[in-house]
């Protein structure tokens, strides 16, 4: 049997030994170049430390980096390990899910220390970008707006267009942020809108553009395996278990932190108890679906994405938990289902029904509970704190600030659209190594598989 | 050969898709109004911290959520990847192990901030609980009582039967938990007494009562196969690494959280060698045991629940480690299947081996330990911190203490016992959806499999 | 199929069921019996802490264990996880690696904590050592040096051997560490020079003593699977996520910490481009090969151990990770063969493209950033603390330290050849139950195998 169905081989087209190592030296070289031009270390991580500490009348421990840090590592986890992970639930793509996932988010990260520096920490003075842990972690944060992009092309794509992905990803990413927290001075710690609302958009409409008609033709390959749903649960799980870190990991020091952590906590609890009630009443034996589990149960956290630092009360917490694990479990039933057969739109992990949706969501919702944000709950200079009411900010009722988170959502939607379509159409350009439609969730496209496993491999049909 | 040893499907008992949503959105929606009603942050997690830091003239720094959030995360690590891929050493139910685990410890952690708000936080004159980091770890903790139990019953029970396990080992942790730390005033910190040895005896008395004679029946599901060893290696090793935090998570601050670390660290490494030792000579050949290498290793640490905290200096903790890894192998080798032959007791994981009986053991070192400690050793203030010496047990000399330690640990025993077996005659109502005897150990029954993999089941002999 | 190629079962010569056991239970009672005489709490995890923290007018935060238990258990998680499955990328040694691992990093934590003490803080006066959670990171660096070398012998060796070569390992890194850090007064944080290259150039020594010409007959299980590659892939990313905090563990508290983790991350980003890169290139398909993805996009932060805490700048990161993800792929490409052919070497990880080669580059890459460091970048204070310019050494001056730095190199260079060479040597007795050429990397020698699985495995040819 082994011998009759040998493999094809990769299509001609897949070829990518040129573009992808010219691609990732020139970006290497250019991330040193810049490095080397704008970015120094911030006071906190500079050997000058010892005497800003003094001036400051700070002790070691109160360094920004024990703050930050145990959250930054769980952020970390969940973009490698977390994003990595879940995209291995394809039976013949793992290779590919944690392997381009590592790739993207390595050139991400350093290209959005650049981005959010120019437009966040530019000291216009010295020209240069001071950075610290809490840039890491936004750093981390931006690279996942791409990867969720990279959710709804899975096994479509060539490596190399998934750097095109990363590079414009990050680059409207930072504006798009820039106009929400900065010009609007929204709040989204946890990122609804800013991460998941933008990147949920931003792969959905490049997917739409990349359309393929006849990706049926890999229909064999476009499912998972006993193990491979395994390895998909680690990433759940990860990505689960540290969302309370996500939220809490650059809100305010103290409360503001503790109180973004419990919130998650709360709501990622309640997502997994509908989830699972929803996907055992879907299936006429009452039997769970795994596509539900690894991904409905983390839609709660991403819906509190704004509102975790605020005081949305925890029962409040799960009850946005509640509603986004029937939501998403819909969305798996129904939603995807609906785009791939009347809006010509392919979501292979389903991020609409994870994080364009539920982030969508997750912005009004901020809006709401900051609407309803008053005095007597936060206290005066709780509500100052939460909100950022410096400035020109401190007179901003809390109503206009929820206007404000509103347009800031809306606003995150229209980026993610308009940016995906056009880098979309960038990528149909045929010079970028993408497979043939009878090729895709096939990691013998771009990785050197070990011999023995082909017998294990369906045969063409 | 894949055609003609066709899957009978699931026996029609295993029906739950009335009975699990049914339980999910019930007790979910019982949660939201029960938060509402009792639930709120406490002052370090609300906005109002910064009136409450200044009164008492604390930082930021000094917020209990930078004491205790690395632990946490932890912890919730161990619940949930530990624990969940713990469970995943059977070859076809890697799904159930891990799906389960992350259901009903989603359950339980909701339902333990209540019912440990009850006990221990509720303020009487608002009648409200506050929760902050702290609970979190406890609520966490008190999961971890029911999924031990669950390690006795994998296999062999539907989801439904697993809620109720849940719901009913959270109410008597939270019960016996207030017995033993409140009224017997003991010290489990990371609780030999009030977490394992309960959580095993409740989970053995459930099993017992469950007993399934025709379980034989389902045997060529009860074996791991090479890559489910490996996937539940994940879980052994992210629990014995962060079972120091386990044990030190809720410790007091500064020392205590420091000590407790350091004496479980070393235990743990001490249960590995012996563990490693008597696997290998008692197998004929020498060759090691992926049961015992999963399990027994873990055992210093079980044991070492009540006395991390304590000055049991770094031998003590390296004999404990030692006897441990050697009791808990030979009771692989010898007690589980004597329970099975005599006492009608069927422990798909051998949890007595892990948790009931070095809990048990952990709980009378710990007295021992206690009724040993003395100022020279601990210093004055430092005997008042870790055994709480205040109030009205400010007298209680290291005798008694080590007493009501000893108590406790039966305490824990009588409540798992009684509360397991009057659980288990809940259990045998035939309405739960449980699995036939000869669809035990099978994901098929309660889960949407692969279709490809079918044909690698190992056929119904 | 099935019953036609039986397993020939293992070799005679791999009975390890008396030397195995023996070797655990008399050395971990040995190791009781020093702990016993030698080991003690220190002051910030002694009970007696309340007095210590009060007399230096602390407070409970200032506490070290809060300032390194974060990085502490990141740190252990790349031990036992991150080495550990790194080692499962062979077909059929997946026990082996994550197995052995295990076994060894036990033992060798426990002889670490003595050795270390020995001759870093042995209060000569009381004749005791004082162990604090620095102590536990110190002893799981020391386990990596044995670790390291185990990549090397994976799959030829027995665990007793090498548990042989984790006794000597920790003694030979305790020694040597003490010249360089203690004797030469080098900065070396992370480890280039005393983990990396002296493990690195110590596992190799030990391989080329134990040459086998005929290994070529373990051929067929000599190889990956595709599902050990991706389990080898959880090892690969939590080494590579955690590696900021094994390069920051125990810099110094405030900028020391910070600064280390900030360029080690960085470092690694630029690792991981440069690895796809050069892989990509060297298949003619331009395919990319799971081996360089493990391993390569590590070399960066191995590069760094020296330099990360130095003000080696953000883009001088990014340089060190560019170079090193390069010469780590040509490693694997064109070294490992040419050690295998011409110099008698097998090193099965290729421990010398991601340990060694890298290690001695960082120990060369940190003399020339310490010998360019002036009073301008560091400040005055910074330059003491970053180099720790007291007492006798605080006159040196930069060059010499830069001299003293690189002859610390070459040090541990020396240390792992000769130390290899000897313990190798002492391995050739036909007396430690090693496997035969033919049964090499084969769980079957050492692990009780779950049976099912045996007619997956590929038969003898």
């Amino acid at each position: 049997m082994g011998s009759c169905c040998e493999r094809m081989g990769p299509q001609k087209n897949t070829y990518v030994r040129v573009s992808l190592p010219a691609v990732c030296f020139v970006w290497q070289i250019a991330m040193i170049i810049l490095f080397g031009v704008f970015i120094r270390y911030d006071e906190e991580s500079s050997a000058t430390w010892p005497e800003y500490r003094d001036k400051k009348n700070l002790t070691d421990i109160e360094n920004d980096f024990y703050f930050r840090y145990p959250s930054f590592q769980d952020v970390h986890v969940m973009i490698f390990v977390g994003f990595g992970f879940l995209m291995t639930f394809l039976k013949r793509y793992c290779y590919g899910g944690a392997g381009f996932t590592f790739l993207i988010a390595s050139f991400g990260l350093q290209w959005a220390l650049l981005m959010q520096g120019w437009f966040h920490s530019l000291d216009l003075t010295t020209g240069k970008i001071s950075i610290g842990v809490e840039s890491l972690i936004n750093a981390d944060f931006c690279c996942a707006g791409s990867l969720i992009a990279f959710g709804a092309l899975l096994g479509k794509v060539s490596p190399v267009q998934l750097m095109v992905v990363t590079l414009f990803g990050v680059t409207l990413f930072a504006v798009e942020e820039y106009i929400i927290l900065d010009l609007l001075h929204c709040r989204d710690a946890g990122g609804s809108m800013v991460i998941h609302c933008f990147g949920g958009y931003y792969g959905l409409a490049i997917s739409w553009v990349l359309y393929r008609p006849n990706l049926h033709q890999s229909k064999r390959l476009h499912g998972s395996s006993y193990h491979s749903d395994l390895f998909a649960m680690i990433g759940t799980l990860f990505l689960w278990m540290f969302w309370p870190s996500f939220n809490s990991a650059i809100t305010d020091h103290g409360d503001g932190q503790h109180r973004a952590a419990i919130n998650t906590y709360i709501a990622l609890a309640s997502s997994v108890l509908t989830s699972f009630a929803i996907s055992s009443m879907a299936q006429k034996k009452g039997k769970l679906d795994m596509v539900h589990v690894q991904n409905a149960t983390l839609a709660g956290a991403v819906a509190m994405g704004t509102a975790a630092e605020f005081m949305i009360t925890p029962y409040g917490s799960l009850i946005v938990g509640f509603c986004m694990g029937i939501i998403s479990v819909f969305g798996y039933l129904f939603i995807t289902p609906f785009f791939e057969k009347y809006l010509k739109l392919q979501d292979t992990c389903g991020i609409h029904n994870l994080h364009a949706l539920p982030g969508m969501l997750g912005g009004f919702i901020g809006a709401v509970v900051a609407a309803a944000a008053t005095e007597e709950v936060y206290s005066e200079q709780g509500l100052i704190n939460v909100f950022d009411k410096t400035g020109v900010y401190a007179d901003r009722d809390q109503g206009t600030q929820g206007g404000f988170q509103a347009a800031g959502t809306c606003v995150s939607i229209a980026f993610g659209l308009v940016g995906g379509a056009l880098v979309g159409l960038i990528l149909k350009f045929p010079i970028w190594g993408d497979p043939a439609d009878d090729n895709c969730f096939d990691d013998e496209a771009y990785w050197e598989l070990p011999e023995e496993d082909e017998e294990t491999i369906p045969p063409v049909l």
